[in-house]
């Protein structure tokens, strides 16, 4: 029986893993923050707990409740406008070490954690590839991550288990942050709202979070060890996403290019190489652009018609 | 008044780091492992500690009680031969992140923590440099180290502290450990014994530990952040090196190249760019290469006279 220990299971990405990994097969223990809400409207068999991730007792409890052959850790502190420069990722860090500890001491096999496109440098050669890039974070919450994931190698070869380090790069659909540039243009252009946005040239790697769902099941679900890309592997400019999206809008022009500067110090282009993910885990994504962004709008939409006034 | 905390203080840099600071006009705390012997003939002012380092609260203890603005973290488990590849290393990772909170809370304003050249790709262009050379570590060690520099400069990033991360490369000189290669080398032409070597041929820097000691005193007392390669900038095989302790050993032909096979995965060329160490500490050794080998060859030879048999 394959056992799957989920952390963050309640957040934008751990949601759309759970059906993926149910359809694998997978036992699921899927745990949310002391308080976090627990999804609805998600698999019954599903064995949720609430456990803080920063309380090492919680961690040894956790692990040992679950007693999981597969550990999917997503838990971390993605505070938005925040996490980017917090100290919480150092906690984070240490918190991570913890859990992998007690996972491994509890009988657990093999871990796939979340890592994140801003390990690269992104001032240098694109797309971003897992062996040659250069990795040069120029965050908190970018170093933490690279240093996390120098420890699960050393970790993992220490104990003789089986890890894979996911590098996420841009994900957008249901339950993004609503301040998050997919989800707030969504919002503003279902409101029928004019909305302003940047020049719209950057070149980004997107990836519909239901397909990023799908795709962490796959690598936990594969032998593949070490930094793996998830992403579409397929560049486009924002400009060409925005306008896909201002296609499907009740009213044209609403989505104004050059309205906002763009950031300093913005990558021009930040792409990934998906050749890891395509031939060794043998995953690509199942939606198109065009029917991943009418999904965000669609979700969007229902939830304003939801929504109390 | 400056005053420092020193861990690792006996260790084989540790020792050679207190006179270049009792210079400098530092007020030294120095720590020893529990039960681990307080090095001789050193400066008597010097106030010694011994702590756990992997228990907090011991860390607590010491912190408070040394109440430094300045620490010089040297503390790690370096055990010869399997340093490269124990877990240990990880519980020196969390235990250096105790360390620095709990210096910091206690008023420490500047940290200077010992890294390595194992942090860099060894298979990439030669000279390392810090800022542009890649950072791909293939052992435990190399990767911990690697991430607790991360992790440093997110911490002192944080918390406004000054941080500077010291790359060492090889270093020689008394109380090495007696199977590392110079030492090694040193012992047998002291007890007249033929010595087996590899080719010679590998390239490296080299520098006398005492060189190395106070070379770590300048970082500290300078405002250099970030990290920084403490090395010779000469480079010289090892043929050059082992040819020159030769010419001083009392028979000729003891050192006997091309007995030993070099060592699979070794790199042909492993040296540094000092530029940072030359302009921004302005530190450049005082000991010439034949100086820092004769002074090897003397303490060795000083310590078997005065060994029992």
């Amino acid at each position: 029986v394959k056992t799957v220990l989920v952390t963050g299971a309640a957040g934008f990405l751990g949601r759309h893993t759970l059906a993926p990994l149910a359809a694998r097969g997978y036992t699921i223990h899927a745990v949310v923050r002391p308080g976090g809400a627990i999804p609805d409207g998600l698999d019954e068999r599903i064995a949720w707990h609430r456990a803080d991730l920063l309380n090492p007792d919680e961690v040894e409890r956790l692990t040992a409740a679950a007693g999981a052959s597969h550990l999917l850790h997503l838990a971390w502190d993605v505070q938005h406008g925040s996490f980017w420069t917090s100290s919480a990722n150092l906690d984070w860090v240490v918190a991570s070490l913890k859990l992998f500890d007690a996972f491994s001491n509890r009988g657990g096999r093999r871990i796939v954690a979340a890592g994140t496109c801003a390990e690269y440098d992104w001032t240098a050669a694109m797309p971003c590839r897992e062996d040659v890039s250069p990795l040069r974070p120029s965050t908190i919450y970018g170093r933490s991550k690279l240093a996390l994931s120098l420890l699960l190698e050393s970790f993992s070869e220490g104990r003789g288990l089986s890890a894979a380090w996911a590098r996420l790069f841009l994900l957008y659909g249901p339950w993004e942050h609503p301040d998050r540039l997919v989800a707030h243009v969504a919002r503003s252009l279902v409101a029928g709202r004019p909305v302003a946005v940047s020049s719209g040239t950057q070149v980004r790697d997107l990836l519909h979070v239901a397909d990023a769902g799908a795709a962490m099941a796959a690598v936990l679900d594969s032998s593949v060890t070490g930094p793996i890309n998830v992403a579409s592997g397929e560049p486009r400019t924002l400009r060409e996403v925005l306008d896909a999206m201002s296609r499907r809008a009740v009213a044209p022009g609403l989505v104004q290019f050059n309205a906002l500067r763009d950031r300093p110090g913005e990558p021009a282009v930040l792409t990934a190489d998906v050749n890891r993910l395509t031939t060794e885990v043998v995953w690509t994504p199942a939606l198109s652009m065009a029917q991943g962004l009418s999904d965000t709008i669609d979700w969007w939409a229902n939830r304003a018609h939801s929504a109390p006034a």
